[in-house]
């Protein structure tokens, strides 16, 4: 049978999702977890390989699942051996047609700041600091120009080899909740490093180092190195995937940040 | 010159705020940083005792600052010595007759807790799983028996000596943010194990355990032993001390959790 994973962990112990040769990645874990618990090797598929130090809040997986091990199990059973920062949050039989990365309609990251002069450590795990002087409104204008389909060039990693650097955002916000501001983007696929690079070049626009027009100039295609730096990782959540049929209900009334 | 602190931490490491002979303390901790940038013994009063493993967003210290010593470098020169749990987010310079402790008119605490099946690692340091099926509206009930001044008796630990367990509470309410539901407490004052001691009843009130009736009568003195269990210590922040002149502006917007 096949099984759909809901998976969430903190990033900071981890060389992101994918499994690799010589770092702990978060794949490695979840795999390690099932297989005692299954008593023989699995092998899990990813929606999104988050980069080293990114969180999850809505990472999917799919599996095969032996028909004669009690459903019921999954969840409980492999958070079981799972350590502490990872966690699986539902389990869910899907279609034999369904991939994890390949039905994904769409992919939903948060970045959150904190406009102050210290980080509170209550914070520090997940948020980044920020200046409290930022320029908001040149902040939003420039990310009025997000949504709709862009050449992302200027804003991806070394490493990555896309077979193409455009890519579409539905949705691209700034949400503002007193000192705290969180970058909200959804969108079909997003390149290696691409939110952070993103952010960070957007700070550039808050800190008025870059004007707004600039900032859309980037998005026809401009070359790496035009961007800003890349934002730190720990700021970075990934928060949901979509799919054009949920394997489990949207979560109630989350709040925005 | 008389100087206040405004200080953050995450409670995980520390056997609380008050500083121990054999246990680490967070007194103690910002004590030797403060030590170690004025080149001498520093003595800080704290206004709230936090338990073990409780967090504080807005815990106050007061200490007298060598006036030879630019004031400038207390912040950023105390937090280059601390370590990452633990900061300083603001410093003022405060009357002579100014006391964390006596002066301060009341405290704000809250308790967090997310009703789910499992708890998400990205909010397992700050907070509790709960049932989903919780009775709410048995559990706003109950908590609407609070405000005034009750007998606390039966919501404290052993090892607090207090001269009277009568306490103010001046606010109560639980605020509900989907899975999130948040309980919020401003009184003049707490007992040891107090907030947690509250929170661990109400919670057999949502479990339909106890009464809401059952619960309010527990505030009339009833003997230790009667109260529920005690939360645990990582759901709770100690969120602001209240003063009739604060120090500092208070936080703009803070989201309520």
């Amino acid at each position: 049978m096949k099984a759909a994973l809901l998976l969430a962990y903190r990033g900071d112990r981890y060389a992101g999702w994918q499994r690799q040769a010589n770092a702990l990645a978060v794949q490695a874990v979840v795999e390690k977890a099932l297989a005692s618990l299954l008593g023989g090797a699995v092998a899990l598929t990813g929606a999104s390989r988050t980069d080293a130090g990114v969180h999850a809040r809505g990472q999917v997986a799919h599996l095969s699942w032996p028909d004669e091990i009690a459903w019921g199990a999954l969840v409980h059973g492999t958070n079981h051996f799972l350590p502490e920062d990872v966690r699986i949050i539902a389990a869910s039989a899907v279609p034999e047609d369904f991939h994890a990365r390949f039905s994904a309609l769409a992919k939903e990251y948060r970045y959150r700041l904190v406009r102050t002069a210290v980080l509170n450590p209550l914070d520090a795990p997940m948020a980044v600091r920020a200046d409290r002087d930022l320029d908001l409104s040149a902040l939003h204008e420039a990310t009025a120009a997000l949504p709709g389909e862009h050449d992302f060039a200027a804003f991806t990693l070394t490493g990555g080899a896309p077979r193409t650097t455009r890519r579409k955002i539905l949705e691209a916000r700034w949400l503002e909740r007193g000192e705290r501001l969180v970058f909200r983007v959804v969108g079909d696929g997003f390149l290696r490093g691409m939110v952070r690079s993103l952010v960070g070049t957007l700070m550039e626009v808050g800190q008025r180092r870059r004007t707004p027009e600039q900032f859309a100039a980037l998005l026809r295609g401009a070359p790496r190195g035009c961007a800003g730096p890349t934002a730190p990782a720990r700021g970075l959540t990934l928060e949901r995937v979509l799919y054009a049929n949920d394997p489990w209900p949207a979560p109630a009334g989350r709040p925005p940040s």
